[in-house]
């Protein structure tokens, strides 16, 4: 049983009232060890933070090109999105572009993440589709790319069952993901995802150097490296689409634009690359905790290597040491990352 | 720092991908050590795991009594209830009962814990008050408890600042604590917690001793003692009261009566008083997750622990060790009781 460091604390009344135990890994792109806090070896399922590997397929291969697929959208294939109707309305455009509806969707319904979108579904009388689902994008995504694979083949008939680990239409995307990685997934754990299609296990070192080489382009092919620099550029162009409403994701990219890309997955997993430093980042938070944890854990790494000016490094700081309000708006704790994490050397 | 045993793990493709790691106390009404695993001498902030404690006084004062409070009413102070409409209403009911309303509460307001209610309230239009608020019940305890304390006085003004720790109303919530854990709160940590009221920390194992002490009365004043008996008669009465649709205690108790009294607390507190086997049960997840890994843990002490016939044991099992699955409804891995956890021995 591995025995990681504890990365985040919950204080109340000053003391330490829970722990998240976790692993971290900071590798840059030849696959050098920056950072290592726990078993950074052990394989751990990817989940949604390896959206932008799972994406390239879709740029690589002309088809986001073919389909004149903008920003907003491409940086929608990266997201974990909350639901709301400007994510729905860009995931049904996507199938549009196409030639098919929400139909084509093999991700299931879910309602919205965020709560507020949720309620205006319901006082409006709604009910969700594959559209809320915060995977739409993503699938829209690989639609898209379906409509390239497709040839001459009707595309509802060609992209049956493409959240098999052995339809075609996976099987590129399962492709980029080993290619980035360098790990040989066919030889390694898988599960099902939240939205049906496979997620691999990979250790936590090789998904960090796995987004080293996305911020860098450094051990790509050529054809990835170029579709990953433009999947970058329409997130950082569009952040709200890769996550939305007070989500971390959207907040810190809108903030730092290029010079951090992160991503959170499900089950505590998260991934960045900062691309000025040369250095990808992967945490995995053992108990599996995303929104107060690993996202404390991110804030505290990007605080200790991004460049930030003042402004900036008190916004980050913000969210690596943040009040715990209760129902009557009292602070009454906090959520910050421990002193195992790195920490900016004060200039 | 401590180094909990894993309690709960959760499995995807039959590896496992999250953790839950934590102490667990079980202990008698004579303070013997039943069963110790991780921690148990650290000190927890004990959260709602014991506003059964908490509403000692309203019955034991005659408060209850005078003012005919219902068992559904009574289980709804030991409540962490999902906010549906029969909640909001008997939480109303007994402040009418009190002579004030919702405006007494001090507790703040918030959405309903269950989805489905939240959905309900915003087609109709509505927002939520502090009778939504899952301890509503607790405060409109506190607030009949008050009825009987401020004599002559008008109710409104001596209820102003229940909340508080030095407010009259809130010192006899805290004597009574602090009565039946045997711990000294004048001289732990305290917290205030999300309904504005103040939180002890108590060593886990006096919390399991405080239930086996609820649960047999043993070592409890006569008052103390009756008042107990007739919280936990009441919840098992009514124990839709005590949580709601779907939530694990209302449905462990409604199966299995006046057998277990269980009630959980934010951040991963569980306690329960086993009556029939004179033990009290505490446990703490380190990580502070409530739903998944508190109450597999809590069914597996149960099925450890509890008379059951093959049927209930089934029900049990199915809590101990169950199914996760995804948007699409598909079975992607498991959540379940690690053989940390005590086991039943197979007759």
């Amino acid at each position: 049983m591995t025995n990681n460091p504890v990365l985040v604390e919950a204080l109340r009344g000053g003391v330490a009232e829970s722990l998240h135990r976790g692993a971290l890994a900071i590798v840059d792109a030849d696959g050098a060890v920056h950072t290592a806090l726990g078993d950074i070896e052990r394989a751990v399922f990817a989940r949604s933070a390896v959206k932008v590997l799972q994406a390239l397929p879709l740029v690589e291969s002309g088809a986001a090109d073919t389909l004149g697929l903008s920003d907003e959208e491409l940086a929608l294939t990266c997201a974990s999105h909350n639901g709301e109707p400007a994510h729905a309305r860009t995931s049904a455009a996507m199938l549009a572009k196409a030639g098919v509806d929400t139909q084509a969707l093999e991700c299931g319904a879910h309602w919205p993440y965020l709560d507020s979108a949720v309620r205006e579904m319901a006082s409006r009388g709604e009910v969700p589709c594959a559209l809320h689902n915060n995977c739409s994008g993503k699938h829209a995504g690989f639609v898209c790319l379906g409509s390239a694979m497709a040839g001459g083949r009707d595309l509802r008939g060609f992209l049956s069952g493409y959240v098999q680990a052995e339809h075609p239409l996976m099987r590129e995307v399962t492709a980029a993901l080993q290619a980035v990685t360098g790990h040989d997934l066919a030889h390694t754990a898988v599960g099902t995802d939240g939205c049906s299609i496979p997620t691999y296990a990979v250790p936590l070192y090789k998904l960090a150097h796995a987004f080293a080489r996305v911020g860098s382009g450094a051990g790509l092919r050529p054809g990835h490296a170029r579709a990953a620099q433009r999947l970058r550029r329409a997130v950082a162009a569009a952040p709200f689409m890769v996550a939305g409403s007070g989500r971390f994701d959207t907040r810190v990219m809108e903030r730092l634009g290029e010079r951090v890309f992160c991503k959170v997955g499900a089950e505590g997993v998260y991934c960045a690359a900062l691309p000025e430093q040369g250095l990808g980042v992967a945490i995995k938070i053992d108990d599996g905790n995303n929104a107060r944890a690993c996202e404390v854990a991110m804030a505290a790494v990007i605080g200790a290597l991004v460049r930030l000016d003042d402004d900036e490094r008190s916004f980050i700081g913000t969210l690596s040491d943040l009040a715990l309000t209760n129902w009557n708006g009292i602070e009454v704790g906090r959520l910050r990352a421990t002193t195992a994490l790195p920490r900016h050397a004060a200039g």
